[in-house]
């Protein structure tokens, strides 16, 4: 007899939510040429920020300030809240994992929609919960219908992104806000902003942090280019981000990936000058999309989802064929997305060469 | 109505398993003369180290390989085991909290000494499990004890360290051994080796990953210097490893830490001269306390429990005492082990401040 696992651990797969890159270029033997499947920012750090991270690589035999007191405080500051109202872990899928155990048990039903974050239903079903997932509605998520979900099921979260991934579309403020209003007070909103930055300001509803039922979770992976060193956010009322201590692992941050947070948020000229890069980016791809027939879908993220318009498959084998040829992309996978791939803004090289490429992975499907 | 915790993480506080120095020095307003109480390691990785995580700053965008293969392939070959019997984590603490959710449901008994670590204690109440603890005995944990306590309750996980913290105190390879083999087969033992490199040879026992119910952990947040960069790894039978990818966070690890942890594996000079340190260190601190009348504890670690030879309220004057003189240190609260402060062997400035500063303390005290 060997030690038993809890019967919800048993019952679970030992899966990844996502292959990454590095496995498929040992699987292919080769490594990319162009980057563009994990929504990544290309662009990289600010040279600030790599200089923060090298200064203080000899630190890095000191344990981390389990408090995160100075990155909260910043934080804080630049939100136009108290630092009570911030907890920082270890990149928002921490966040995510947490945010669920507090309020998901054996069976416990959880609404979001079908095709969105798989890491956030990866913890949902790592803690026992019930997926309930309504479909996204003309390539948005259906605020409607998650609401109808939520009452239908008394769900006590709900969970949506916007701007979205992996559609990369989005609802503007008043939409949100009206998304709140109507939300019953008892069930928590998951409000993920991974893509904040790079969307209109008029998709972003001001911060309201007396609001018990919304937690707004944001990271330093996409805008801020700091995907490899695991940092987000949440931002909610007192008790509820409080309520994080209760179960977060306190010595979990790393101390460059603090520092390296902490520089990033002072060196708001450079996150400028690199949104406007994603956006000239986003317009390149919806380019070579249009040159190759195919639609862009609009996007306010770091990524553009291009309808092959055909059905799943064609668009499956439009990716393979685009990685047989070294180009990293990654789909949509749920009915009705899944004739899509998405394309995360790379470097100009390349989207030269994903636009050199594009046209003969369709050629060769032909 | 707010939205309501789920009842376990209700009846939880809101806690952090150890104030950090940082917060120490904000309540003060003044920093430490001597970081001495963290176990951290202030020799610092190996230069090498600090080369590679300086050289991969500026690849910070990429998300890190959710598999750890190199790093995994690393170990594997440095320790003779197969890459599936290692799992690589952000920290001991993180893959601690796995461990625990794989075998603790409400109300599980779960078997550890009665001031062992802490955070293995908060993951436990995190689940909902049952703090079962025997004494330490003679100032090490009480193996006999353990076993008794494990099958008086039929836990199915029981948790100790070898060498221990906060004692320093370490069994030899054949206790260890003889533990395990009369251990009943569906309990698991996590043995935590986070200070393996700075013991004895003969305290650890040759790895057998046939044996179902052991997981070892170990880390490079001591004698490798890493501790702010969080990577520790569990070592075990492969289908209690293959576990953690139903529950981990698959896309956690920092890309920096894997490429200081590979570095690290790969500097053993490095290592080796910093072991002699410590030892050396170990001695020093030893020899401080017995000028001062008091007895130090022999340790396997990289720190030194010093026996203050009265009550716990003495110690606690003594360690308050030195704070007061800019040393940060801690101590073991549990009775029996409250009668002890705990020293990291720091800097040798350190060490001789420290040397200069516990005269005075334990005077102000008379």
């Amino acid at each position: 007899m060997e030690p038993q696992f809890t019967p919800l651990i048993d019952s679970l797969p030992s899966t990844v939510p996502f292959v990454g890159p590095e496995a498929l270029e040992r699987k292919r033997n080769r490594i990319f040429r162009a980057r563009l499947g994990a929504n990544e920012n290309s662009f990289g750090p600010a040279p600030s920020v790599i200089a923060a991270m090298q200064e203080n690589a000899a630190d890095a035999w000191k344990y981390a300030d389990p408090e995160n007191f100075d990155l909260k405080q910043a934080l804080a500051a630049h939100l136009g809240v108290a630092p009570g109202n911030v907890v920082v872990g270890e990149g928002v899928d921490t966040l995510l994992g947490l945010a669920v155990r507090q309020y998901v048990q054996q069976g416990t039903p959880v609404v979001t929609s079908l095709g969105a974050y798989p890491t956030f239903n990866f913890h949902v079903a790592g803690f026992g919960g019930r997926l309930v997932t309504v479909p996204y509605r003309d390539d948005r998520e259906d605020l409607d219908a998650l609401l109808d979900a939520v009452e239908r099921e008394n769900a006590p979260l709900v969970y949506f992104s916007n701007p979205d991934n992996p559609m990369g579309t989005w609802w503007a403020a008043a939409d949100i806000e009206r998304f709140i209003a109507r939300l019953p007070t008892t069930t928590m909103l998951i409000l993920d902003e991974a893509y904040g930055e790079t969307a209109p300001a008029s998709a972003m509803p001001p911060i309201d942090v007396s609001r018990p039922n919304v937690l707004r979770m944001r990271t330093f992976s996409k805008a801020y280019g700091l995907a490899g060193m695991r940092c987000g956010y949440a931002i909610g009322a007192e008790r509820q981000i409080l309520a994080f201590d209760k179960i977060r692992n306190h010595f979990g941050m790393n101390r460059l990936t603090q520092a390296a947070a902490l520089a990033a948020l002072k060196d708001q000229d450079y996150l400028t000058s690199v949104i406007a890069r994603i956006i000239a980016g986003r317009d390149r791809i919806a380019q070579i999309a249009a040159g190759n027939g195919l639609r862009a879908i609009p996007s306010a993220t770091n990524f553009v989802t291009i309808d092959c318009g055909r059905d799943g498959p064609f668009a499956l084998s439009v990716l393979n064929a685009l990685i047989e040829r070294d180009v990293f992309v990654r789909k949509p996978m749920a009915p009705g997305l899944d004739r899509c791939i998405r394309v995360s803004v790379g470097l100009e090289h390349e989207l030269d060469y994903f636009a050199e490429q594009l046209p003969l992975a369709l050629a060769s499907l032909a």
